[in-house]
């Protein structure tokens, strides 16, 4: 028998005498058609990379983060998407376990591509969003029900119940808008009855796997946009509040995450192997593409019901390769569920 | 000025009136030599990887799992490496976000490389470790303290003081040997004065990245060791307890981690890219190897102080790139640091 570190086989096991649990995957397969939200063409990034010897194309689709996220760093990566900025860089860094980031490989020389007119400046305080009601962040709670953030629960008790969506960064962990978000909690009175109530101060996006975020220098500097990064490893959430996350891979992820590992100093590659820069051919809206039909995504609402049962699957796995279900789950551990769909 | 995704850059800011706090790279360049435990040679594999185009060596290394842990597996693995199983098999899966494996390509065929004789028949228990007290696992705890699974404190509440080392899958995450763990508690009555105590249950190693661990079948097959895998993404921890770690990958995980993702079901390669599979030409224990000087490896003990303060740093990010320290990490953001020594 095939060896699988992880099999999402589908048949039952003999010694099952009930019907195996669905996994993940087969509960997304049951969404509802109108479960699934068409992304903007607007908010689609399409980068295209040169070739690889072989000479079949690369191209990586990136999400663009909704409001009220980052939205003033999304504007400077669409202002410079649109002015055909990012055309013609290239991939300058690409550091194991951590990031793999592009820009212009001339940034601080003569020749440096010069930016479009109207970039904004951004302020650090934008790295996280002021809690407001109408925030429809979804909080992960056991057994698949849905809780905002308003009407958050304590969590459950150490000992007995094993923690469920415990995070070591934030006292809580939602989805807002199909995006990993983290909040922290504060205590106030409630305006009825003057008794204090735990109510979310703060909420922002999180760095997972494949997020997208903008490189800067030293604080107070939070990037322009003209320095893009990827997630390629762990997740380094530690970067989160201290850096803009403007959107997240949704394909050809692995076209950024198996290139080969800089030399230099954080993974920069070094003078003797600038050969293994990937040029950046173009990065384009979907909506100014030429080509016919564009491209087009959906993603699982994180506020339907179906991507609620996706989550408490992630945390429990049930299908027949478990033995232990953790009962419990990181939050970049249940990736948001994307599928590219005929354009309309 | 070059932005960053995370600049380790070692200059004072000019705003700041006090010295920078020191990044965890400058805590541990300032351990003391005592703080270093070598590893031994029969924990260390070395595999050599067919040379890329430019006819360069890829060799990675990879530490085997200390006692208490996985051991009958460990004994499979360097069983099979001294009787030169892995020699001529081949990488035969990359899964993006997941993880690259390696075995027999020919495993279910007829001339599938036969197994020595000897391997050790796993059962699922032996994924976990019930708790001993001579388990000497360090727990995480604010402010750089140590503290023992058996004094451990209750965590901070959820408001006011942001969590710390939550974990979403076990109780407690911890070191032990040099290896992240889990742990579970159960409450039991104190021998002394019977009031009811919480006490580690069991305990067990953690998905971080590079970890690496015996592929298997369905369950009740615990996999014999002739396939191997690594983690080459965000930690998959729903496998803790579901599958058997036999140890880490410490020098050489780019080779692994940059290679081209397969693109049939589950991350395998597709019969029309087999020439995708890397081919392993040897792995032998470091303490096999005719070369001399044998490679050497030590790691900084997770019991000493200096393990403890740089673990509150990596959790306390005051270097000058951060603004807002997490004040918490995920135990796979604790990487342990790994150095090359001469050979004794």
């Amino acid at each position: 028998m095939k060896k699988l570190a992880l099999a999402l086989m589908l048949f039952a096991q003999p010694m099952l005498a009930q019907e195996p649990a669905p996994s993940p995957n087969e509960i997304v397969d049951q969404a509802k058609p109108e479960e699934w939200k068409r992304i903007a063409a607007e908010d689609l990034l399409v980068m295209t990379l040169a070739p690889v010897a072989e000479g079949k194309p690369r191209e990586v689709v990136i999400q663009l983060m909704p409001a009220p996220f980052s939205q003033g760093w999304v504007d400077n990566v669409r202002l410079l998407a649109l002015s055909g900025y990012y055309d013609g860089l290239a991939v300058i860094r690409v550091q194991d376990n951590y990031v793999t980031q592009w820009g212009d490989p001339a940034e601080e020389e003569a020749d440096a591509k010069p930016l479009p007119d109207g970039l904004k400046v951004m302020e650090e305080g934008e790295y996280t969003v002021a809690y407001a009601p109408d925030i429809m962040a979804y909080l992960l709670t056991p057994n698949g029900k849905r809780s905002t953030v308003q009407s958050v629960e304590p969590l459950p008790p150490m000992v007995g119940t094993p923690t469920k969506f415990s995070d070591a960064y934030a006292h809580a962990v939602a989805f807002a808008g199909g995006f990993p978000v983290a909040a922290i909690f504060e205590i106030a009175k409630d305006s009825v009855n003057g008794k204090p109530v735990r109510r979310p101060k703060s909420i922002w996006p999180v760095h997972c796997y494949g997020m997208v975020g903008v490189a800067r220098g030293m604080s107070p500097n939070t990037g322009d946009g003209s320095s893009i990064y990827t997630v390629i490893g762990h997740a380094p959430r530690h970067l989160d509040r201290n850096i803009a996350l403007v959107g997240r891979v949704i394909e050809g992820m692995e076209h950024l995450s198996s290139l080969p590992r800089g030399k230099g100093p954080l993974g920069f590659y070094a003078e003797e192997e600038m050969n293994k820069r990937t040029p950046i051919l173009s990065v384009k809206l979907a909506s100014e593409l030429q080509q016919i039909p564009q491209p087009a995504f959906e993603y699982l609402s994180t506020e339907s019901e179906t991507f609620a049962k996706y989550a408490a699957a992630r945390a429990n796995r049930r299908d027949p390769f478990f033995i232990h279900p953790a009962n419990g789950a990181d939050i970049c551990n249940i990736p948001v569920p994307v599928r590219r769909v005929p354009s309309e």
